[in-house]
């Protein structure tokens, strides 16, 4: 497998950095191939922006997904956004590795979808979902909170992790075709034993030593719809 | 009232802009003090950073929230940072005002948020959702996107707008403490017709005017969990 792991953390010894460095060890252990966009080392500039275009087709008034449809058509991407492009369109997984920031990504992880999930080649038209334009490639969630599991769920103080995680994981990644593995959530981090963290690490392992055992998240299938995209 | 609109769009003739700009006219109209966070005007940076301290407590061992924790209190934020929080102080309302991206918010309203809503200001210790730093204030979304209004909903393609919304509207706004107001949402911007497009604009300043007839959004609150944060 060609994986690729988006890193987004300031600190390199950071715990998640900990967990991004056990992720690229142990696949190379496995034989797998790994890269990482490591986001903070990279400087990766976050803002969709004019900039993110060699030439706009219309500059007297930017529409950003349709200069992405016809920048990607026309390979007039700026060189930032083609490499990491070219990086996903080479893994068949990729992990997105970070701390949560207000229940989501750090916006420079959210800027890194907003500028490389190009319209026109993570979706367009009717290609989404299970005809998302990354269908055939898994994506994976590895994140670590503050908060403590019983604080997460159905009747508890902050209700289920997935509908904040729904914006990235259905919202973005089924959207654009990936199969979703289950994420690899870890709580309370900053607060617990060096022995407890130590423990997550290998916990971490052994759940990329058996992805394939993984079932994906269930997500809508563009068939159980109409043209309208009204339920049959 | 002072009221403060966050804006984030990088075209000023969008329509998202418009929407923008007929908050600001409204609410001038009727008697209320208005504030524009213009980001993309602004050239706000979304990334937390080591320059956001004046100086780091910690240099060789970067920890964000520690670093915001401890400039908050000894005034050693970043000017750029400082002044975001001082709009927020002086406003009784604040209004996100941005197209929906991948079911979010543009990477530069997430980082607006990331480096503005710092630890121990707006959050600390047992001081959030009803007792959060920004008790009293209200706090509202206005955004724009391209689905229609029958795609979202439980069993339709892409289930609950809420569900997406959770991350801000919850996890961020009410955690602070802020009274959430029900967005105001614009469907389908881009593909409906200029009427239909001035009828919506025509509906928000009815909203605007009538905003003390919402019914704020339900969240928990801290008396009904024990001091673990286990449900009573
Ligand atoms: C802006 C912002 C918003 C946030 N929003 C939320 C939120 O909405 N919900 C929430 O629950 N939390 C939130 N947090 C908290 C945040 O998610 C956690 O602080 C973060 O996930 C902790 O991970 P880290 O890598 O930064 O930990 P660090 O603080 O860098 O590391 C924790 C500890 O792990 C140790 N460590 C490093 N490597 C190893 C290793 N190999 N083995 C053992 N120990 C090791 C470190 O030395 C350190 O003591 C927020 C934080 C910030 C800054
Ligand atoms: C990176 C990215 C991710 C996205 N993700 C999603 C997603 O997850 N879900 C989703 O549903 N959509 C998504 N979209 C679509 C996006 O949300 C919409 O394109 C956006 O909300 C449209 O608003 P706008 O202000 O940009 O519209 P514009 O395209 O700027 O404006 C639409 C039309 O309104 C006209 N207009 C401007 N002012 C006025 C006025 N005063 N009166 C009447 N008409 C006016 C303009 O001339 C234009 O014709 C995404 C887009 C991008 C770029």
């Amino acid at each position: 497998m060609n994986i690729l792991i988006v890193h987004a953390h300031p600190e390199p010894q950071s715990f998640t950095t900990s967990l991004k460095t056990t992720a690229q060890q142990t696949f190379k252990k496995l034989g797998h191939r790994v890269e990482v966009s490591d986001l903070y080392a990279m400087q990766f500039s976050p803002v969709a922006s004019k900039e993110d275009f060699l030439e706009l087709n219309q500059p007297d008034y930017f529409n950003y997904a349709l200069e992405q449809r016809n920048a990607a058509k026309q390979n007039l991407l700026a060189p930032d956004i083609q490499a990491e492009i070219e990086k996903v369109k080479r893994a068949d997984l990729i992990i997105l590795n970070f701390p949560l920031y207000w229940t989501s990504v750090p916006a420079i992880l959210k800027g890194w979808i907003d500028r490389v999930f190009v319209s026109g080649l993570f979706y367009g038209g009717k290609r989404f979902y299970n005809h998302g334009g990354m269908a055939g490639k898994k994506a994976m969630l590895c994140l670590t909170l503050g908060g403590r599991t019983h604080m997460f769920g159905e009747n508890s103080i902050h209700g289920p992790i997935e509908h904040y995680l729904s914006p990235i994981q259905r919202g973005t990644l089924a959207y654009s075709g990936f199969e979703v593995l289950p994420p690899f959530i870890a709580y309370h981090v900053p607060y617990i034993s060096q022995e407890a963290r130590e423990t997550i690490l290998e916990d971490y392992i052994t759940y990329l030593t058996h992805l394939d055992q993984l079932e994906p998240l269930k997500f809508p299938k563009l068939e159980e719809f109409d043209e309208k995209l009204y339920p049959l």
